[in-house]
């Protein structure tokens, strides 16, 4: 173990644009879970006293821009934009999403994901952790919208498709 | 952006050492869902016909540290242990796992994320995106969890401790 480089040096993790792909690719997937919501289910639906998935996707457009603009900025401000209540305004607002991540990502300024802050004044974290936790928050309440799906006799998309 | 650097130098995604201590956080979590399952309930309960949580994490187990086994030797090898049926077995072969993950994970050759391979001669990809996904499966389950804890009546742990 002596002869080791520090890890940091010796094996840097997937560089930005990767991650940029790997994000992009939970969001597709994320996308075919809301499509595969009938309509009438979307907003209603759910198991065990929890939100309907059409709410955890309302969750996830409230912050996944968001945080990426206060990455990118510096600056954290909730969006306060309405919110879609229907199933096909919530497929164009997670499209819009998807173009605005991609177009947001080149600007994370330099080292930013090592920097310490506090996103939207509340949650203190290393940047890259908070980025990271968007993610999970993500493929985290979707594997909830495949529970919805599978009690409604619905099969969900695969897992391993992006 | 003319005069940017390609992202891969200006932007290093987490370090090695901290994309551990994530997925070790994300296992401490998971280990306080499998905790928070009755035992009668670990094995049998399910929704939507989908399998019980501790079928699910007897998944997670049999792909972990197999996983990282073949990350750090290049051989891809199934783990063909008994996997256990009981909660206190599961939680003993989770802690277990997590030790062997900690020992195993500085073992990782330099340069071996950016390799392209076949995790287990079957899925073929770059390393990182094979490391990820065994995080990204262990986020999606848990989710599921959660989904059959609510319906039990049982509040599960927050997401964000870690």
């Amino acid at each position: 173990m002596d002869r080791r480089l520090p890890m940091t040096e010796q094996n840097p993790t997937p560089p930005l644009d990767q991650l940029l792909h790997h994000g992009q690719g939970h969001r597709g997937l994320t996308r075919r879970v809301i499509d595969a919501f009938p309509e009438e289910h979307l907003f209603t639906y759910s198991v065990g006293g929890m939100r309907p998935f059409g709410a955890m996707a309302q969750e996830l457009l409230r912050m996944s821009v968001p945080t990426l603009e206060g990455i990118v900025s510096r600056t954290w401000q909730s969006n306060d934009r309405d919110l879609p209540v229907s199933k096909q305004g919530l497929l164009a607002a997670w499209d819009d999403d998807t173009a605005r991540i991609e177009a947001l990502w080149p600007q994370i300024p330099a080292g930013r994901l090592q920097e310490d802050d506090v996103a939207f004044g509340q949650w203190p974290g290393k940047v890259s952790w908070i980025l990271m936790y968007v993610i999970d928050n993500q493929i985290h309440h979707r594997g909830q919208g495949y529970v919805y799906l599978r009690a409604l006799g619905i099969e969900p998309p695969a897992f391993y498709e992006r």
